[in-house]
C-alpha cells in the first residue's frame, strides 16, 4: 500500500494474467467457434477472506480495462478508471471486500482479444477473431474465479456495458451471485444505440488504413477510430451537460475564423477526445465489442427477462441517471420490473443527474451512498 | 400542368437559373470576402398576382433543392420534396399563392457553391469557396425576389435549416415579411448539434479521396459523406420511430451471422441512405452549409431575439414535434416566447408526433391544418 497517498487509495498495484484453456480444443463461443488458449488480464484490490466469501465482482465499459482503482506506478497521473468507487472506505470497501475486475474477452488490455497473436498464423488475428458475445465475456470470468477458488460473489456489479455483464452474471450464474449492482445499463441495445455504433464502426472500415484489419504494425485506422469515439461521446453526455460545459462558447478566439477549423469548443473537445482515445485503444477491439453489445439482448436469451431473473437468490440494486438518455432510465426500469414480477428483492434508483450515460463515472458520491446502504444489507 | 395526376399537383415544373453580380465587384459575404456572379437556381408554382402581393418563399433545410413541389419530368418516380405541402388545395394553395423556392447559396444543386466554376482559376471552388451563413443565403434570396420585381411577402416558411432563413428574414427585412411561418427550427443550434455536425465534417475531411477539397472529376470522399449522412439520419429520427420502424428486427435472416456484415435492419437502412445521398449531394458542400447551421445564432447577430423581431409588423406561426431531440420543441418555444414578448402576433403548436425531426417532412396532414388556418388570418 501506498501510505503516502492523501485520499483513501488501495496504492500501488499490478496487473496479473491468467491463461487458461479448457479442454478439448478451446473456449466454445456463442457463435459457435472454438478459442483459444485465452489470456485473462485482471487486478484484485483488498484481501480475500478465509472463507472466499467477499468477492465483489467489477465488470467494466466498452473502453474500461481490468486496471479500476489504484496506480502502477508513484508517478502515474492517473489511477484506475473507478478509483472514486473501489479504495478503503468507499463504496466497495477494500477493508472488507476482496475486489476483482478483468479486462473483457475481446478487449486490447491485455486479454485475448483481435490484437492477440492468432495461434494459428504466428500474426494477430485481425478480423479473424472471432465474433464475441457479452455471455462469452461472463463465462471467461468465471473460469478465472475458478482459478481462483471462488465460488460465490458478495455482488457483481458494472456500470453501462458492464452492466449487461452484470445482467448476463444474474442470468447465467444465479447460485453464484449474492447480489447485483447494476449501473446505468440495459437489458438490450436500442435501434438508436445500434445505429450509434453501427456508424461509427463503419467509419473504422472505411478507413483506408484499417486494411481489413490488417493494420498492425503498421499505421493504424486512426482517423476512423477518432470518428467513432467521438460520436460514442455525444452519446456519452447529454443535452444539459454540454450546454453547460460547452454553450456556444468559441475554441481560443472571440470571433469566428470563418474556415473549416475547429471554432467552437465543442468542436475542439470532441478532436482532443478522439485523437487521445486512438493513443490506447485498438479499432478491432472497438469493432467487436461495440458488437457484442449489440447482440446481447437478455430476454431473447433467456426466453424473457422473468425467466432470465427467476432464479436468483440474493437482492438487486438497479442505478440510472435522469439524463441518460443513450441506456435510458425506462430501460432499467423494465429490468427493475421484471425483477419485482418474479418476486425477487430489488432496489431501483433514477439518480437526478445531468451527466447524461457518463454519470456512472462522474455521481459517485451520490452511487456511493447507494451501493453502501445496500451492501449492508447483503453482508 | 399534368392533368392526368390524379391527386392535386403543380405538374410538370422546370427549374430556372438566375445569375447576377452586384456591384462593384460581386456579392459582399457576411466573413467579409466577396463572391461573383452569383448563380441561383429556383422554382415557381401558381401565378405571380398583377400587384405581386401573393408570393410565398419556401426556404429548403440542409439537403433540399428548389425542386419543392410537382415533377421536371412524366417518367420521374419523385415530386419535389414538399409536394405534399405545395399545389392547389394545399397548404400553399397554388389557386391562391404564387411559391418560390430556390437552392441555397453554397448548395449543389443548381446555385453557386463548391462545385462551381471559380473564375479566377476555372476550375471548382472547392475550400476556395469562402464561408457562408444563413444571412448570406438569404441575401441572395432577396436579390433574386428583387429581379422578380416582387416587394413583399404574403408569407415566408421552412423547416428545420429552411426556418433558420425564415427566422434571418424576420430579422433582416421585416418591412417585406408580412408573416412567418417556422416550423422544426431554431434560433441557434445547441451544443450537441453542433458535435454532431462537427463529427460529420471529419468523416468527410478524414475520407482519403477528399484530397483537401479538390475530388471533383476523381473519386468523391463517397464513405466520408456517407458516414456524415448516417449521424445526420440518426438525429432526424426519434428513439420510438426508429422503435416502430426497426426496433432490433435482422436484416434478411432469423438468426445472427456473427460476422462484421449488417446484423440488424436499422444498420443496413443507414448504410442505405449514406449511399444514396453520395449520389446526389457534394461533400464539399455539406462542409459548407453544416458550417452555416452552426454559425446561426439570431441573438447573437441582432443583439437579443427581442431585438431581430422588434421591427415585424405581421403574424407568425411557430411548429415543432414532441419528439423532435435536434431542435427541440424548447428552442420553439424561446422564438414564441420573444415574439410575444414584442408584442407580435404569434401562434404557436408543439405537434405530437414521434417522428422526430423528420416530422416537418412527414406530419403533413396536421402540418396542413395549422397552416391553412394561420394564412386565412394572413390574406
Amino acid at each position: 500500500m501506498d501510505k503516502t497517498d492523501r485520499t483513501s487509495s488501495v496504492g500501488l498495484v499490478k496487473t496479473k494474467f491468467f491463461t487458461f484453456a479448457t479442454p478439448p480444443a478451446g473456449f466454445r463461443l456463442r457463435c459457435g467457434k472454438k478459442l483459444g488458449p485465452i489470456t485473462v488480464a485482471y487486478e484484485t484490490y483488498g484481501e480475500l477472506n478465509p472463507d472466499k466469501s467477499n468477492t465483489i465482482l467489477v465488470c467494466h465499459a466498452l473502453t474500461g480495462d481490468a486496471h479500476a482503482a489504484g496506480r502502477h506506478s508513484a508517478k502515474d497521473r492517473k489511477s484506475g478508471w473507478w478509483d472514486d468507487m473501489i479504495g478503503p472506505g468507499k463504496a466497495f470497501d477494500t477493508n472488507r471486500y476482496f475486489v476483482v475486475c478483468s479486462n473483457i474477452l475481446g478487449g486490447c488490455r491485455g486479454t485475448t482479444g483481435p490484437i492477440s497473436r492468432n495461434p494459428a498464423t504466428g500474426k494477430p488475428f485481425g478480423v479473424r477473431f472471432p465474433m464475441i458475445t457479452i455471455s462469452d465475456m461472463v463465462r471467461v470470468q468465471k473460469a478465472l474465479l475458478d482459478d481462483l477458488g471462488i465460488r460465490t460473489l458478495a455482488a457483481v456489479t458494472g456500470g453501462s456495458m458492464g452492466g449487461m455483464q452484470v445482467l448476463e452474471w444474474m442470468a447465467a450464474y444465479p447460485e453464484m451471485v449474492r447480489s447485483s449492482i447494476v449501473i446505468a445499463s440495459t437489458s438490450r441495445l436500442s435501434p438508436q444505440a445500434i445505429a450509434f455504433d453501427a456508424v461509427g464502426r463503419n467509419a473504422i472500415i472505411s478507413d483506408h488504413q484499417w486494411r481489413g484489419g490488417d493494420y498492425y504494425g503498421r499505421s493504424v485506422p486512426e482517423k476512423g477510430l477518432s470518428i467513432a469515439r467521438m460520436i460514442g461521446h455525444i452519446t456519452y453526455l447529454s443535452q444539459e451537460s454540454m450546454l453547460r460545459k460547452f454553450g456556444r462558447r468559441l475554441q481560443d478566439k472571440n470571433r469566428f475564423s470563418y474556415d473549416l477549423s475547429a471554432e467552437f469548443q465543442v468542436e475542439s473537445y470532441l478532436h482532443h477526445q478522439g485523437t487521445m482515445f486512438v493513443e490506447r485503444f485498438d479499432a478491432n477491439s472497438y469493432l467487436y465489442v461495440t458488437r457484442a453489445m449489440d447482440y446481447f439482448d437478455l430476454a431473447a436469451d433467456y426466453g424473457g427477462l422473468d425467466k432470465a431473473f427467476k432464479r436468483l437468490k440474493g437482492p438487486n440494486l438497479v442505478l440510472s441517471f435522469t439524463s441518460d438518455w443513450l441506456f435510458t432510465p425506462a430501460q432499467s426500469r423494465e429490468i427493475v420490473d421484471s425483477l419485482i414480477r418474479v418476486g425477487k428483492t430489488a432496489a431501483y434508483c433514477n439518480i437526478e443527474s445531468t451527466y447524461g450515460h457518463d454519470a456512472f463515472l462522474l455521481e459517485f458520491r451520490q452511487i456511493t451512498r447507494m451501493i453502501k446502504n445496500f451492501l449492508q444489507s447483503v453482508v
